[in-house]
């Protein structure tokens, strides 16, 4: 516990923690589960091109959906670029995209032969603002790109009605949106895809992996082509002439990572449940400080829990940039939230995007996942309790502020 | 064994092998090794993103190549399409490549944004033909793709010299060519990097996986930023405004596979000596078959001995695909060696490719790997016997040909 300011570890007080606390999911099933799962594999030798446990993961992810195809891939971003490359059919433009996101997506845009066109989100859902996405569509817009965040979805329903009078497809990007109960969709069926992840540090975790998801069974095959170099034997049968722009490579899932999925996704309950538990535990430990909020899941039945963002305004006696490098020091390996906005380093946007540029201002993350305990969210807890009583003293001394 | 035409599997007869024997290496060590080995990665949930296996990996693969600096990746042809993309400066062009390879490489050159260039390929090494390349060079030329074949890596100091009189890069697709012996490298140091595979069907296999060696620091240091998103916290420090082109995605490799890849160097001379005596085995169960020769090994003392390719010609009484149809459906899961042309579906070369054409006709790979066993080849050479013994009477039963 903290007694006084320089017992601040940015002041060279010990730190509140020797290992540092991450921002991830980070579960791993028990060895002897993955062993079990792995053995038909390696017994087979079939290891990475289609495999059996491939197919059940695929299985039984189209089932938690709701949807009928899923396509297992390497990672989330190599199935965003094979969609932006294959949906455009051999054009190349613009992909509207949120400006307030994270930085991998105006670059599998790039890889894809497209130009990301950014718009403002929702205040509150932080998806796609549709003003803007309707005022940034013209002749070079090839599809449009929404992301469904943690905390709500977002209007992904009105994204899709849109895009139809336009005549454009959508791509949901939905990795921190996986809902807890099985066979829950997002509520979009006319968008043409919807992607998630199987990363590490996601809700389910493969290590590395994603999938897509998607109704459409000509979507579905293309991709699975796609994934494996668009090898000429395994052309689908369908599709025609529209197939002949398609770009390949490898993007297929092994057997390791679906292994390590399909446990991860049998976990899934009691992932959230843990989740839920220090979610509960953060908003109660921070009750009552002025300027902090965590910003609260739209449904709960359905939620996840897997983020804790904290949003950081006055009266909170520091910005937010100050204060991600005071719980830095202090051992949480934490940062901004969708920060800075996603144009910076790209062709600035034509118009302003007001709510993009407030909220890449407001948000950090707090650590969470299986390398967070109930003891870490308390010292956590009292140690902002504490910034906040001795505010008036701190700031003065963080002239400058801290790291972006 | 055969005695009849009617015993052979394409006319009805009982196959020669209930499950298919494949082309792959598809080595895998034991699993308590393998555990042994991620046992760190697991207890500090490292899992992914630069861990300390694929540390180690990257340190031990540097010295076997060589070279100085080694980045470990998701896969192989993710490697070729980031240099690909971040060697061309920001340019979108041509890349001269080989008309006689796999079918990735004109899809990793578009994914980068350039256009293939195909070239002829020296009827021996089955390199790139230094005149051939010579006369592709134009103003729109980017870059020049080598790729060092499996039984002989090809004039690689020759094209970098080329390369270095046009002002041109050089990347080397060096899949095939890892030598048995540490320490030698490809003997083209001019080259900006070469990359290599850690397929589950290569020589060394983490399941999924490759990786880039290079002399060159900053080339490896652009790869180690690209293949994480190009985040900027990590941008590296030297290379200025060079960088700002440069797209980055996730092509990280993860502790699993570089677990698996760790156990499968340690076990690389047990491998190629395996290889060698299965090569062996073909070459003395094969002897004497009019029309049938083994492609030979360059170097047999740094040779892998990895692929048994059968160059099919008069007065073999088959032609090549006949023979690949007949041997399918005994059980073998082969196919044509870089057949057809790369260049089939993508726009013809200005020059015709003479050599190119009449290789993509004559080779077919024969099963190798863990899964051929000394039975298996004195089966594949007896069937292959008595094939030669019976051409005229199958010929006329095959019109049409087989699947190519």
């Amino acid at each position: 516990m903290k007694a006084r300011i320089d017992d601040l570890a940015a002041f060279g007080g010990r730190p509140l923690f020797e290992s540092p606390r991450p921002i991830g999911q980070l579960s791993v099933p028990g060895v002897e589960e993955y062993l079990g799962l792995i053995a038909e594999s390696l017994d087979c030798r079939h290891l990475s091109n289609d495999g059996p446990l491939v197919r059940r993961l695929e299985g039984r992810l189209a089932a938690h959906h709701g949807e009928p195809h899923c396509i297992a891939l390497a990672n989330a971003g190599l199935g965003l670029m094979m969609l932006m490359q294959s949906l455009a059919g051999g054009r190349r433009g613009e992909v509207i995209m949120p400006a307030f996101s994270y930085r991998g997506l105006p670059h599998f845009a790039r890889w894809a032969g497209h130009r990301p066109r950014f718009c403002d989100v929702d205040p509150h859902t932080h998806f796609l603002d549709l003003r803007s996405v309707e005022e940034a569509i013209g002749p070079e817009t090839t599809m449009i790109l929404g992301v469904c965040n943690a905390h709500h979805r977002g209007d992904a329903a009105g994204l899709c009605e849109l895009a139809r009078r336009h005549g454009l497809p959508v791509v949901l990007d939905a990795v921190y949106a996986i809902h807890a109960a099985a066979g829950v969709g997002l509520g979009a069926p006319e968008a043409a895809a919807e992607v998630y992840s199987l990363h590490a540090t996601k809700l389910l975790a493969g290590f590395e992996g994603g999938y897509v998801v998607t109704r459409s069974r000509a979507v579905a095959d293309r991709l699975a082509w796609q994934r494996n170099f668009t090898l000429p034997a395994f052309r689908p049968d369908h599709g025609g002439a529209d197939l002949d722009h398609v770009l390949g490579l490898n993007a297929k899932l092994n057997e390791f990572h679906a292994g390590m999925a399909l446990a991860s996704l049998a976990a899934l309950p009691a992932t959230i449940e843990a989740n839920r538990r220090r979610y509960a535990a953060y908003a109660a430990g921070l009750q009552g400080i002025a300027g902090l909020d965590i910003l609260p899941y739209a449904n709960p039945k359905t939620a996840n829990f897997q983020l804790v963002i904290l949003a950081v305004q006055p009266p909170w006696p520091l910005s937010r940039d100050q204060t991600v490098a005071l719980l830095r020091a202090e051992g949480m390996a934490i940062g901004g939230y969708y920060a800075p906005p996603l144009y910076r380093g790209w062709e600035p946007p034509a118009f302003e995007l007001p709510i993009t540029e407030d909220l890449a201002r407001r948000f950090l993350q707090l650590p969470v996942g299986e390398f967070v305990d109930a003891a870490d969210i308390a010292a956590i807890c009292g140690c902002l309790r504490f910034i906040a009583d001795h505010g008036a003293g701190i700031g003065p001394r963080l002239a400058g502020g801290g790291a972006a």
